[in-house]
């Protein structure tokens, strides 16, 4: 039995509800905790897309449920956020205030320092609630994820960057550091635009937001705050991936690889490996794929890392958040 | 009238031969030449495809000359050669033996010293002609292409990893420098392999070479020499078109975008432009199209050159040094 | 000296303008009558983009140009119309009137029989019109659009099946017909929408408009109006290019091939040849490439024709039909 | 307990192995085999990569088994022969002799007339076993399926067509039927050939082995014999997935829909739906798609079906006749 009353009083341990469940994000979470076999999806909700079924849009989910106006007063024991930074913060608060657990697939409540938050989004729309968010990257804060009643769920390039460097700022080893990222067009969302016209994207690779993506700080603040990384993201004609390719020049001399490997040994959804890794390879799953190198001339480190921007980058890791939450097996409903 | 006898005899400048007109360099350098209004295209050449005409193996370059056996005692002023590094250098020695002037599009002669040619690509096949090479970029050499009777061809990453940063390193402002490249399929050649597969490189971007593409020394060569690089090249999935990423370090302070300016202001086919360059703009073009940003986070300058890998990166670059080698204007048959 | 005075007063033949010049098909009227040596083009307009260069928008044009608001009081001897179909109708009717020569490239004036523009498109803003319109494919109206004031430029489609099946129809050859189309993304326009995102259209192939795509009509129209086909497109995952299956249970006996070719052994712009053509050797061209094929299991002929449908599908095919209307050789200014 | 003694005396329910596990097909059986949570897959073989782990080649299966030399005295209940044709037949006798049983992915087994097998593959290798095959596919053939000791895996085009067409065939209202067929690259396999290079098939529709494709006797077998179809398959690009666009003359009169609903409303792998299905709907999935519309100019009805070409198409539905084979729920380790 879990520790905590069940708002569903079904067999399986919690429910759930999925908010903006029409954007891509959303709709992955549905369709994952759709299949969960402990959490029982209980409703999805779309502003402009209410009244129809999720399958309708997003046929390849199989969810059947019909989509729902927004709303805060749901029989349910957690909730996925999936709304664009600024208006997830009301509505996490309202949430909570009725006891029910979030994980926030926005940004509002990734940075924990309320200076960095307004100088990259703006006012915050419920400051005095940073304080009790937890960074939802399982790898880094697993236990303090299990006792969470409000989960920031890490951005997409974050997730594939922090994996790759954690380890080596751990050890002391991150000297500058430049992270060049490659993402498919889903990273983008699903609202139409110039920028996503499959004419605009096909056959060209385009730097976006060249010195001031708003990943930045949280790379940042996960990798121990005093570092400065130039991060620049690139869109890549394709849909679903994103490579990190991180240029790393230590402080020290160590085994690199070996050092990813002990940070990730014990991880099942971390994997380090030889070769250089590859978006098929974590495809549709909850994996991050790692490789370290070095780069002889240079003595420069290079670390790769790759993961599905809207599974281990978004939305399998939100998932994985809420196993911990409720106690569960972490990898229960986690595709691989 | 031209200042050197035209083997032709016809009302043309010169005549010229492409060998190795079956792959992708050879097959656009040859659908240039027969087009343009001063060199006459006579003969194309291909091993394993002889006797073929060239249209139907490449029907968009309708080009219908017939490939003949590769030979090199021909009835021309000038070969493009594009044959593989090593190969390329016995058959260069014999076209200028017989007073044909050369543009090889191989690497055998790009490097100006034979250790590093040694290190990178083994023993070499004609080492008495690389102090005669020019390395043909008309950007930096103009002056010396026009004299040439060899021009070694820059490969397609250096033409735009060089044009990107030469102007700050003959300012003296290079620092560290990070190069994280990005190619099409074409870059990688004709021949089938797992590697081209479309299944493979679809859906997907792939590192390779990583820490060791043979491009490197050729960047540094011409950035001065003394420089090391990290160099990354990635496999986009694309069919043509490069995109380098520069992060560097600079040494001192300077106006970046200004020294990009003057550097290439009186350049017709280096376009300097403020936001970052796209593949679609210089598509089947012999541009280079740079921008210059600065990272106010970190002071590191990020410099985006982007060409199409067959013409400006190879073919058309070629008919450049061609024009330049017999006194044409520069810009005769090569696409704009 | 040109059989009409020119309003330019320059020493080029003609004056044009392209009106709705920041769409795809208008930038691609305007790249290709900039670059014209005997058209002079003097005004680009759009409505939401006025005051911004075209080459801002279009890069790839490198048209310097300044986008004006739309209007029809142009100094110009001829205008191309890139407006929706409606739209187009009222401004035609103003550009007429004030002796200006127009090559429309909507359906508004490519149906002859007013009822079925009214079936297809509704109420016709100025039906007087219609019948002073000629068809604007040159390789069946050549004399007509010589003479013409208003060329109604065809439908991508209709360009291709057309010029695939014209010459069955014009023997009686033909009995059913299937036509199986598909196109690039290009062809669906450029304004951003959920059918056009990157994520949308990559990896699958979607039918749409089934059983009742308004270039039905005109396609039967130029069959010879008694013909019923089923013209069904499907969307792929490209950018530029279509290519037209036709499936037709002949009439009779003949040679098939051979009626192909002497039906455009004399037509630069139609190349008839043995394999399927494919999208790569039109690209960027005015070429239609067409073969016929027999199924031997069913005595079914098989026609493919492929085209660029923002090229002779469009905007070069629209140069084309200017260069008629003026006198000039049909070629000029249209790209090989 | 199961009424066959199972060689692997484990406690699943047979054991088996996947002979050609390198290739496409092979590699998709392997990985779902692994998964499977009723069937063991006890050995996977390759000719050329035997010594490598599966997940060496083809890292998203995760199949760390090791690829073994080809040999037919296997410890297993069941093998999925992934060769090519005519490498089939021979291999298939062997493991038939020694009590395996087989789903055979080639299409040695599939025609039941000797004549046509010789029509479209040459001399049969095992012409004795053909009578004893059955056609599988679970929609049509099921109760076959159960009781049989080999099983031919249809082709990937006759699978979407057959299961578009036969309830029309059933019904006697098939007329003239045109199929025009998309598929993506991987059907074409893993070998590498020029006709695969990304290049080659990036931004182009290809037609190929036009009125001449070997599964068309396959389609035309299955739907009754004695009709004669027109099947035109073109490569598209993109990795997996198949459309096929089927165009019928109906004879006499029927509600068409209601047919294909009435057809299917009890199958799961089977999703009749209103608009054009499309290939994201059924990745990686054992969905085959449908819809039926009337062309109401024509009368014409058009039926489209999408599968993925390697799951429902191939190797998925491999897993279908395997838990049939053996009294399993047909849906056991099939992907939903």
């Amino acid at each position: 039995m879990p520790p905590w009353p069940s708002a569903s009083g079904a067999s399986r341990v919690a429910s759930v509800a999925v908010l903006g469940a029409a954007g891509y994000a959303g709709a992955v979470a549905a369709a994952l905790l759709h299949r969960h076999p402990e959490l029982e999806l209980r409703h999805v909700t779309a502003r402009s897309d209410a009244g129809t079924r999720l399958d309708e849009i997003h046929p390849r989910t199989r969810v059947p449920l019909v989509l729902e106006e927004p709303a805060t007063d749901l029989d349910v024991d957690a909730a996925v956020v999936a709304y664009p930074h600024g208006a997830a913060a009301p509505v996490v608060r309202e949430l909570l205030e009725r006891g029910i657990r979030v994980v926030d697939l926005s940004a509002d409540f990734r940075l924990r320092s309320p200076e960095d938050y307004a100088e990259w989004y703006g006012e915050h729309g419920a400051p005095d609630l940073v304080g009790s968010a937890v960074y939802g990257l399982p790898e880094l804060h697993r236990e303090a994820i299990r006792g969470a009643r409000l989960v920031a769920n890490p951005g997409c390039y974050p997730t594939a960057a922090i994996l790759a460097l954690a380890p080596l700022a751990r050890e002391g080893l991150l000297g500058d550091v430049v992270i060049d990222a490659k993402s498919g067009v889903s990273g983008a969302g699903r609202e139409p635009s110039h920028g996503k016209h499959f004419v605009t994207v096909d056959e060209t690779v385009t730097p976006y937001k060249v010195g001031g993506h708003r990943h930045t700080p949280e790379i940042e603040q996960e990798l121990g705050g005093a570092l400065r990384v130039t991060f620049t993201p690139h869109l890549v004609p394709l849909s679903y991936g994103e490579l990190v390719s991180c240029y790393v020049s230590p402080r020290g001399e160590a085994d690199f690889a070996g050092v990813m490997r002990d940070a990730y040994g014990a991880e099942r959804w971390v994997e380090v490996v030889e070769g250089p890794p590859g978006m098929h390879e974590v495809r549709e799953t909850n994996f991050c794929r790692i490789s370290a190198h070095e780069d002889p001339r240079t003595g420069r480190m290079i670390v790769f890392a790759t993961i599905d921007n809207l599974y281990k980058g978004t939305s399998s890791q939100a998932v994985q958040n809420l196993n911990l939450m409720f106690g569960l097996d972490e990898s229960l409903g986690v595709p691989a």
